[in-house]
């Protein structure tokens, strides 16, 4: 850790700091510039996390050399996790689709649709049934119902399935009736809700909140890994800028950085960022040649008569022309479909 | 409603969309141009929410007139709504300063707190008990303890207390022992947690998300006014930009549209906007300045030993000072502080 | 062009507005709405741009249904542009890959830059010979006298060349020296040098400023086609975000809305975008992989002596493994390389 | 400046550092740490600017202790810099307001905002001859002609005039007809006008790029310092984000940082911030109260006639009841208006 004071400090303000750093068993050496002193602050700096150093009156600024997460970090665990679901690795040398329905509407939308991904080799179905919606006039979701109909569609059809865990109170439940919960991008800060799927044994897909960087990403794993979950997925879906050609610009160069800097699995959604089913194809393609382990994206047995993310969602022979289409792109970069 | 469709559509899809609008009870005007079909929609379109109309393969977008948002809107309720909580009145000719330490820290500090507080005649104090923290390793907050030291403090000194609320299994129990509750910017779109807080009779203050548009801040709170809770203060806190001088973009100009789009009052936080205590008291006259109704501040009786947040907390002395400076401000726009 | 009147204007406001759009042999059809009045303006409003309508007392927003690009837009030129360059075709089914250091910083250096491309099958060299650089105090580029060592390095090896342009002055002199200019980022907005550079033959890179929208990107290139170079190649580069993890975040959303908005060639840049050379591997291949035509990249013979941006230039044995691990992904994609 | 090592890094790259380090006349200071080796570099290292040491293949990042600007800065220049412009001081404790059309029309309407301008007290009048638009199809402004009108003005009138200059090519015969030369936000990185601009001796407004840090900021004005040019005039004009609501997000914390780190003065222009005029006179008042030294403000007799910028332009009425506004804010804060 580096502290670097203001220029002019007093002698017996440096002299306070310096001893306020060894009480803490930290050693302090400092260099006194031409401008300013610069405290260097060796010793396990790891704990001292927080701002409490640049509280200090006499401080500019505070910078760390550690980076703040730990089991999230490759640094501390370099070889890639590789998640199993059912039959289905993430992380490893397949390339996982998770496609579906934004939701789930109704029994016969949802085993259409399980049908539709299964004669598509799609092996892990996605579809919410708590919907977190801007409006609080536009459909919420079938909630339990949901759940209920996601289950039923399992035994039914042997598909894995994926869903959406809003509120700290439904995570039990959720987890008794599918196979992989997700936490929403709104949610990635929730940090109540990312401490309870951090107490059960399904994996947990944590999507990157719109304005989250990097380090928040990884420090919202950190929650979920440190309360004892270790099968946490990410995903990238696009974060907000200026831009609104389309909904989210997807960040594939977080994809690229995350590779470097994590050994969990990283996915991506281009459906939520693109926010138009145009785009979709071309975004698959370049999160596979990018080194994503997977996608997350929404096709619809119907998407006119969709309830929610109609727009964006795949027809399905998209999804046929998709899956062929992104073969040879995984394949050129050694993954398999 | 205006729905433009993509150039060259056929006849025969265009027909099919009119049929559509018609069977909703909506009356469509197509106008044909040289590049593009135009179709206006008549009626009652405000419960065509969603994005229903724009996952039609045909449509290129989908054009609204009116506000998704009608409980907060102005045009709705067009006299500004005023709060009252203990004898202190909210959004009227008052400004008001809430005003405390980023967290409860132990009854020491908080009582200290609530004495510094009321010799500068402040009648609201905040601290926090449950804290959102980016970090799982950084202090976490009293919980249960803190929302106790909250009430024995307003019942031996008088003061009235503001509390974050992050979960929503805590949200009765924070009804009992505060006067306030806060929605953090993390939870802006917590959706249940809106549903709670607006099932209780208590004072709400929503803060803005980091990424989040004045649009979606206003259906944030329709979420809250709809399950029958009318006390919402809105609370502009910066929103996430690319400068990194300071913390967050303090966003006054919405600010200023907010006194155009809704009735309900508005404060400002610039603590944590700035990040910095040196900038507080500039941002906080030009808050007052602009229009706001009053501040939420970071003040601690000691900012070199808070455990959260000291960078940004005022100096006691600077508390005396800001209310000194801020008060030929606030009369200079008519208001009384 | 839609107009939507402010709530409770009056029908005199209405019929003065009615008039003035008739006098501009427009047709008005005014729809009167329960809350507000909307005017469907029929007829050739493209010349009706600025903000001329919005600039009237009872008007809320003007809503423009056509785009404002004409000679950029695929509408309008529905098949793709090809450039061609020496014996290079940039926009046809080649990927082509443009690359060499930041800058021209001697004649050793380029000359040793030139065998370096030649060796890896690189046609077209980059090199500038003016600098932007944000401080003044950095090393500003050799100017006139990189131009002639460009133009001799090309001379002697055969490599085309392309070059940054940044002052109106210097325009006819690097057209003379180099094969291809390129107007950087800081610049897409400079109107008088898109407006020289109109005005040449030789091929013209056009690379996206950090905060321009799509709209304004071809906004911008229009300003060139329109003085009648007709050889613009558009170059995606990143766009200024709240992320710091790397030095801009790459927009391949945007490479994706690009080709359904004009016949231009799109070429990325992800040097710039990420300023670190440990991702731009990645990059390259998810921007083959989305549909770009080709690439910019900086490649140094030896990055840590290098003057400018060496953070961010490959090592040469980097750009050999790139050629190697990019061809496939072409292939899957229907591109040679 | 320290510079952080990757870890593992090897003894022997360790070594080969520190000799280039002391090669260039610095003192390093290595400190071992568990997981990376951190370099304390002492000495001049205000020339070692670039990104030299970050290009060295073992180097993580490098952190730098001084500020890149030095001209600009408060650190060197303690006292503020107040201009002479006519009678006008810009800087000291007059509120100084620029107020005028965006551009300059033909002589009737120039003369007329003179007069108006005049009669509200106004002492220098904006308006463009040169005008830089996104679209080549609107209204490029009068060019020469414009500032031919712009002398006549200010010789029949009294008026000091202040008008943008964009080529550089322009620079002498603008500097030759107005007082004050402005240089618009796309241009403040167009390093050649900077240094143009530089040369010359009439006060120069420069504003902030729309995605510009404080730090660009200041390194810009620093383009013009360094060339001879000490009258810079510093103009926060709003910056490009995620919101749509106004334009663009008038940064007043960016005024707050920049009374910290700099001796120039520094003015607001909300008008292109907002690009809506309902909300400019909120915005003047919090532009004075945070500390601003003036304003630039677009007020034009017939905004409903105006060939640009006509939304956010300021009616006649509107300025009289701005300035009485302003004025007890003005006072409030210790200026005088």
């Amino acid at each position: 850790m580096i502290i670097v004071l203001k220029p002019k400090t007093k002698k017996e303000d440096i002299d306070s700091l310096i001893e306020k750093i060894k009480a803490k068993d930290l050693k302090p050496v400092a260099f006194e510039g031409e401008e300013r002193t610069v405290i260097h602050v060796l010793g396990d700096t790891k704990e001292e996390v927080g701002n409490g150093w640049s509280s200090i009156r006499c401080v500019e600024k505070v910078m760390r050399i550690l980076k703040p997460y730990k089991l999230a970090s490759k640094e501390h665990h370099s070889h890639k996790t590789v998640i199993r679901v059912g039959g289905v690795t993430i992380g490893g040398s397949d390339f996982v689709v998770i496609a579906g329905p934004c939701s789930v509407e109704n029994e016969k939308q949802i085993m259409e649709s399980a049908k539709l991904m299964k004669a598509n080799g799609i092996k892990i179905m996605r579809a919410s049934a708590f919907k977190p919606r801007t409006s609080p006039y536009s459909f919420q979701g079938l909630g339990i119902e949901g759940l209920k109909l996601l289950k039923k569609v399992r035994e039914e059809t042997g598909i894995l399935v994926e869903t959406e865990i809003m509120d700290v109170r439904d995570v039990g439940i959720t987890a008794e009736h599918v196979d992989v919960l997700r936490v929403g991008a709104r949610n990635m800060q929730n940090f109540d809700l990312l401490k309870e799927v951090g107490k059960i044994d399904k994996p947990v897909i944590l999507k990157r909140g719109i304005a989250a960087t990097i380090k928040e990403f990884l420090m919202a794993a950190e929650y979920i890994l440190m309360n004892g979950n270790k099968n946490v997925i990410l995903c990238e879906r696009g974060i907000r800028t200026f831009e609104t050609a389309y909904r989210n610009t997807l960040d594939l160069g977080a994809v690229a950085v995350l590779q470097k800097e994590t050994h969990l699995p990283i996915i991506v959604d281009p459906s939520h960022a693109a926010g138009r089913r145009d785009l979709i194809i071309l975004l698959c393609k370049a999160s596979a040649a990018v080194g994503a382990d997977g996608l997350l994206i929404e096709v619809h047995p119907n998407p006119e008569e969709s309830l929610s993310d109609g727009a964006q969602s795949l027809y399905p022979e998209q999804l046929t022309t998709l899956l062929k289409e992104l073969k040879p792109v995984c394949a050129a970069v050694g993954r398999k479909l």
